[in-house]
């Protein structure tokens, strides 16, 4: 009886933008908890920590610990999904870069090692952590040197973290995946002429990430899953460095 | 007349470190003109831009380009050589892992993007540019997690500056350094039973950069160089990925 009725408990890191959203509806759609953490609340989701903007990576990632510890109650989770993030251009003489750096240390860095810290106390043994890295960062980024300086390190966190005494749960794993361009709102906004045919349906990325919670095709821990979409057809490539 | 009359010039990024200040006295004996980048200054140098501390990047980036672009006024320099860093062990379950990202990211990830950004504006074409990469860096790092994720990030950066368009001036190059352990006093100091043999003594980079600066035996740009001493002897080692 105790396994049926066990909750499954799922945290979205980036849970308001548009993956996270779809993240936090697909779990819910199944009948999960699903808790939101993000710069705004999500109203779907079954709890929020709302974070606090700051230029302070140990203020922040405090705040967001102890907002988690709150909701969670002593609770463990079944999968954290990391899916902030975001995207700046611009090479290193950019008038943009350091602003270009500090966004995305803070939207995928800092998004990152805080979710990695948060699956080290509060994953279930053989629970889930991902990561969003991003294809790109597997080489170089003249024309995005910000971007894929971060995604980068992300995917090296995650080949950590996939390594013994990573400080991850028991038979857990922490698994990125590499997309190319996903089908948003936004980017179909800011590139209305692009081919939709090769952008990755978000539901694909959902169902991909419930199915691998439930240990439906889990790839094994610390993999950098590539995501190519060709002619509408989504594949999922482990990227072998 | 002109050549012979014009300075050479090079900017230290750590000037005040033990590699820094071994960089600094180098390149002095050699009758050019130095200038220390640093938390403190270093009395032996040119010049000195001190950086003061900070938890927002753009504000210590702005500051420190600032700084830079007082004590050059005008002028390019032939090199930039960026030898700030530290270290710092735990897995993602360790109490420090949010201080040690944090510290990290100060001390390896914003000291190369700013002296990448600095490169871009104030390198002479044909100039070089060197970074502190790691060879841990290369794989998985999970008793370390925080310092390889930072190291990783350094390592992509300097492969997308060795690309076309990455904003560095013509012909000028970016290489990384990816060293295992420097021979330096506070690693003697909490080290004292290692094998010394297999430390990098600090001379050796030094006179690496003087070579590398000067044209002799410089890396191609992109390359991320290992250091690798064994039995008292250095050697060179490009890493492949």
């Amino acid at each position: 009886m105790a396994a049926v009725s066990e909750a499954r408990r799922v945290l979205v890191y980036g849970g308001k933008g548009a993956l996270g959203s779809k993240c936090v509806d697909f779990f819910k759609s199944k009948n999960w908890w699903v808790a939101s953490i993000d710069i705004a609340e999500n109203a779907s989701a079954s709890a929020n920590v709302v974070v606090k903007l700051s230029d302070s990576f140990t203020e922040q990632s405090d705040q967001v610990s102890v907002g988690v510890e709150q909701i969670l109650d002593g609770q463990k989770v079944d999968a954290i999904l990391c899916v902030a993030g975001g995207w700046a251009g611009g090479s290193a003489k950019a008038k943009s870069f350091y602003k270009s750096c500090d966004q995305m240390w803070k939207q995928s860095v800092w998004t990152s090692a805080i979710s990695s810290h948060l699956a080290s106390k509060h994953l279930k043994e053989g629970g889930l952590l991902t990561l969003a890295g991003a294809k790109a960062g597997l080489s170089e980024t003249p024309g995005m040197v910000a971007y894929g300086m971060a995604k980068a390190a992300v995917h090296q966190l995650c080949q950590s973290l996939g390594s013994e005494k990573s400080g991850l749960p028991v038979n857990s794993s922490a698994v990125a995946i590499l997309p190319v361009t996903l089908d948003t709102p936004a980017n179909r906004a800011s590139m209305p002429d692009a081919d939709f045919t090769s952008w990755t349906p978000l539901d694909f990325i959902a169902e991909t990430f419930f199915n691998w919670t439930t240990g439906k095709s889990r790839p094994k821990s610390g993999s950098l899953v590539q995501v190519i979409t060709e002619n509408g057809k989504t594949e999922l490539v482990p990227a072998h460095l």
